[in-house]
């Protein structure tokens, strides 16, 4: 039994639902459909889920709110008339919208957690409509009958544990249930958004929930591959993956997945399939908990990003000193800065972080600082030039050689590494260069690896 | 102008300041000579200084001291005798040995202070009679009277800074100076030795107060050596290396020098000269401020420790949580242990520290069980069999290609690799490996860099 969720690209147009019916009318294990709102048809399209969050914007300034809900009505409306659906599931949307402007007017971050969820809500109507039209045994199911009970904090839903057991509750039905994604409802009734992951982290609740066999994650990419494409041309597809391996690289580019989606499923070991509803005859990537192809392929996927800060300190005698490290940590703590890496030598360290992190003016000032004044460094310096190159592997562990490949690939296109970083776990492997050398490193690298 | 220290070795017989003698009447610029105390003649001979700590026990366990004062003065006295020494230095000994077991008595702490700094006080008596014998216009004085003023705690003597004014003093003497090394007298008149460093830091001390150009440290070692001469025969001598450079390597088994001994004169850049007694035309390894071959010499050596214990962590989405790392540190810092390395990954993270530290019954435990309260890790594994490879050089940050070679010795001899480290101020790369890895690493990594 699967629980299959379709993305926005799949979803936004008639055309594209035309083959989501086609992929449920052949595979009858599929029982749960999840939802995503209508995604871009070209380029220049918007996304729903955009206008709709414009709409709550035009209420809450007093501006005209007409011309956004024409727009968002009328993706809908194209694919009733292009499908040849019932009218009257428009008339319905409109009336949905109205009540939620309506009822929640001056509350906006309840305003914007309802209107948000009409993307998914009307798509999943609409797409249970054309189901049945096509003879299948289809029905619309909302979050809170399902049973996906979530925190109160708007946009910030988390999952509470009970949902499991109500959700299981409907893993033996006979007809195809068809649930928007993205939104839960709170305790005392509220629609509330998930902070992120959107209709993906529905799909992995309800997978989990009704204890399905497998997750099949349909978008517009048929693999998951080993390096990215805008780098390499035509990179190798991976067939099998590990859950903390696809974690390592979504940390650094591979964005298939926001990776909280993934954490209710990989804690009870469902896997996850990756699919393409343009090619749904592809087999696509496996993301399971363990693989057995670790000899043939130790290292799964390559990557790199960019954003990172470092700032490195030294003074002479700094080992002696104990608990500078925690003390250093804190200050970042205290700023409210994660931490990627920390690096040691013997008389200095290097403390690595996403630059985006800092906020407010003079943030960098005001660490550096507060690390003078605690830690007394002779030395201190810091680079924001910085690219992280990840090379991701299950098989680093028992194969040898692996950080030799990459080292190679470095020194053969002369890349000066400013810091290396592999941990205990022995999964990732991480290596700072300059911005400039980012593409010829994982060019050789790929090459060393995949090549 | 120079400060010359020569080593217990150096002074452990006739013979040897026969040696010592040479050396000062041909380098008229040594004018400051500190001394330590006597030591092994041939691998079953005792230390003076260990004697010394044995007439304390047994005074302070009612034992009988007559044996142990006998070998004490019978090592001066067979000098004595060799050199046609005056008798009645000897008898001052005696009488210095009696004193303090006799006002001392029941002080332990400050009897064994007093005891163990008779091994330098009277060596540097007898060698300054010998000098003089020899025609040299030289002088013994007391760290007292020189000006080494220290804090009052027994066995941990840490300098006053108002010491080198007092030092300076002596700057401008017509005598050479004989100065006893290993301890210094508080301001309540007690003689404190210093926790470690011994003789070494009393030359730093010295060279620092009278402003010397260089400090030269006489052992019997005629060269630091870019790897150990346990492991790789006939290693490549070391011509100059860098305070820093100095600092990683002996943290790994390098330990001609006590790292602490050096940081005096590291603040002042007053270079060191490595020089041995027995070969003193050899022009042995300098310890500089900065070196001018780092083309030539990227890495300077190379070295290993055992001895390490690391405990990984891992949990899907730890690096979401803000301030684990210090949070995961602070355990460490509660306990009293000082962390070597904190490699990370995404979601797992390695803390490497020194075996030794873990002093109390199941203290290993009782951090594991407080790293589950804290940080409820979904996997946590303990590795003892640790050993760590630590490549050092200079040049690293600006020659491309340093790790690579590393990375090729490992992977020719198949050795699997726990962990890599190598911090943003690119001075040393550390590598984990097995212990059983451990000489088949050092001999491939030499061959690849100085080979």
């Amino acid at each position: 039994m699967k629980v299959a969720k379709f993305g926005g690209s799949s979803l936004s147009s008639a055309q594209q639902l035309v083959k989501v019916g086609n992929i449920i009318k052949h595979d009858p294990a599929i029982r749960f459909v999840v939802v995503s709102a209508p995604g871009k048809r070209h380029n220049d399209d918007y996304k729903v889920t955009d206008r709709l969050i414009d709409l709550a914007i035009a209420q809450k300034n007093g501006l005209d709110m007409e011309a956004i809900q024409a727009d968002i009505i009328g993706r809908y409306q194209s694919m009733v008339d292009d499908l040849g659906l019932d009218q009257a599931i428009i008339t319905s949307f409109k009336l949905t919208l109205n009540k939620y402007l309506e009822t929640l007017k001056g509350n906006y971050p309840r305003l914007l957690d309802a209107l948000k969820s009409c993307g998914e809500d009307f798509n999943a109507q609409l797409i249970t409509a054309y189901f049945n039209q096509l003879g299948i045994n289809a029905r619309y199911i909302s979050p809170l009958e399902i049973g996906i009970i979530v925190t109160d904090e708007p946009a910030n839903a988390q999952l509470l544990p009970e949902s499991y057991d109500l959700i299981r509750e409907w893993r033996n039905q006979d007809e195809l249930l068809v649930i928007p994604g993205f939104f839960g409802y709170s305790k005392s009734g509220n629609i509330v958004t998930f902070p992120r992951g959107g209709s993906d982290i529905t799909g992995a609740i309800i997978t989990r929930g009704v204890q399905a066999d497998i997750y099949e994650n349909f978008t517009d990419m048929s693999y998951i591959y080993s390096a990215h494409p805008k780098m390499i041309d035509n990179p190798h597809p991976i067939a099998e993956i590990t859950y903390r391996e696809m974690r390592e690289l979504s940390y650094a580019g591979f964005s298939i997945f926001h990776d909280e989606a993934l954490e209710p499923l990989y804690q009870v070991n469902i896997p996850v399939m990756i699919r393409d509803t343009n090619h749904p005859e592809i087999e696509g990537t496996k993301i399971v908990a363990s693989r057995d192809n670790i000899k043939e392929y130790p290292v799964i996927g390559i990557s790199s990003d960019e954003g990172f800060t470092s700032i490195t300190l030294r003074k002479y005698l700094l080992n002696r000193e104990l608990g500078y490290t925690s003390r250093l940590l804190q200050i970042f703590e205290d700023q409210k800065i994660s931490i990627e890496h920390v690096p040691t030598g013997i008389d200095n360290i290097t403390v690595v972080f996403r630059t985006r992190q800092l906020t407010r003016p003079n943030q960098l000032n005001a660490i550096i600082h507060e690390i003078e004044e605690t830690l007394s460094p002779e030395w201190i310096s810091v680079e924001d030039d910085l690219a992280i190159l990840v090379i991701v592997g299950e098989g680093m562990r028992e194969v040898t050689g692996i950080a030799h490949k990459a080292m190679t690939a470095l020194a053969l296109e002369d890349i000066n590494i400013l810091m290396i970083n592999q941990g205990g776990s022995q999964i990732s492997l991480f290596i700072g260069i300059k911005i400039k050398d980012q593409e010829a490193a994982i060019r050789g690298m790929y090459q060393q690896y995949f090549g």
